[in-house]
């Protein structure tokens, strides 16, 4: 199954699927769970297990991996096989090198560990982004506009008609001409994430920034939908992981996606 | 001694500074180490020893671990702590991620590891970038120009008198106040590299491309040097790590030292 057909196959057409993101932050988890790493570990198998029913992805975030060393790699190996093979499995590491070296981080996200695609950065341009793109099993998602106050600094660069964030856009089609490069647009930017899916219908979409960034759900249910629009996954991380300040556990994350569910229009 | 101060130790004013880049490829080691985990760990402690009388500095490309599964990243952090404390050690892993996520790059790089300075990408912005400058102690090299084809899609966005990678350098003074903050400019755009040096004299560059990229030494030795000019380091990897094809290593290595610092007018 293609990358495109497995996103297709998760994500209902009429709207958008819940993409649960994983950033395990020991000081921030139920006080049930060790804050070490088999702590952490036990924590986000129990997430897994009761967001299955809800999640069409999960996002992992690298960094939150990597703050903990060498073991905190491991623990991020061990995650990924993990998590359920009939969801999209994404890893969040903002990857973006010049050839020779991204083939390095295709093999290490694509092949040492399952995932279906990566975060990837548009800066290196095209054929950097290449190596994720080639194994039509897997995909990408490339960073259009961030949630950010910062991303007003490059990717509004541009004159009126042709912002930064609007060339990464439609350089999408030329990048990846089956189908497996989508973009990420923080739910931060209202206006701007309805111009971009009215103006781009066909590029799948991963939006962050809902839940403890602020961003804006309204807007996301009255997105169009629909059999000539690719799939969109709203990630939610923290909103997620660390409901009600951690009581509860797990029964407030189940709540939290119940909740999330209903005000997203997930169907 | 703060990461400006630093660099100045270890760069003289009159020419650029020399930094090894570490990209442990398997396929490409000398025969005499096994293309495995302890090999590579041979192999790398090897090159150390015998560039440390030569090397201002070192760049350690991290796809090249994490390709390698944990064990790799294991072994990223057993180099790093490998590396000669007087020489700038830096992590080249072209992080950018938004605040709370770049902080936990900045602890994976900065306190996991003893990095000097990371390598990190201006696409988010501004405040993308804090995590990695808020200890002066520590530095960051944000990419302006980089060395592939590619570079044309995005870093050559705006019109004439402002292109992207311009804004970029011109942006680097009002993120880094306190000096921390230098470029990174491929030596593969000898117009260019030249044009920014003479623009932004301040600003710390770090130049890849020399040796198997093709990059042009005759303008890195042309470029102006001196008290009121930012130290220049030029990275070599390829060219350092194989020369000869690998043959009569390690002696192969210290005559590419000696001839790259000769092309390079390193003093």
């Amino acid at each position: 199954m293609t990358f495109a057909e497995k996103l297709h196959s998760l994500v209902s057409s009429r709207g958008p699927g819940l993409c649960v993101g994983l950033d395990p932050d020991p000081v921030r988890m139920p006080a049930d769970f060790n804050r070490d790493l088999p702590g952490i570990a036990a924590f986000l198998q129990k997430v897994i297990l009761v967001t299955a029913p809800f999640a069409a992805a999960y996002k992992v975030n690298t960094a939150f991996f990597e703050a903990l060393g060498s073991p905190g790699w491991r623990l991020l190996e061990e995650i990924s096989f993990h998590l359920p093979e009939d969801c999209l499995r994404i890893a969040d590491a903002k990857r973006g090198d010049i050839g020779n070296t991204a083939q390095k981080y295709a093999e290490a996200f694509f092949k040492q560990m399952p995932f279906d695609a990566l975060t990837v950065n548009p800066y290196l341009g095209g054929d950097s982004l290449q190596p994720f793109l080639n194994d039509p099993t897997k995909g990408a998602y490339v960073l259009a506009l961030t949630t950010n106050p910062g991303s007003k600094d490059l990717q509004y660069f541009g004159d009126d008609t042709n912002k930064l964030f609007f060339h990464v856009l439609s350089q999408i089609p030329h990048w990846a001409p089956s189908g497996n490069l989508g973009a990420v647009v923080g739910a931060t930017h209202p206006e701007e994430l309805l111009a971009i899916r009215r103006q781009f219908p066909s590029i799948p979409l991963l939006l962050p920034g809902v839940g403890a960034q602020g961003g804006d759900t309204e807007t996301i249910r009255a997105m169009p939908y629909g059999a000539h629009h690719a799939p969109v996954l709203v990630n939610i991380s923290r909103g997620i992981l660390y409901p009600q300040g951690g009581a509860n556990f797990p029964d407030n994350i189940v709540q939290a996606c119940h909740s999330y569910q209903h005000e997203l229009g997930i169907i």
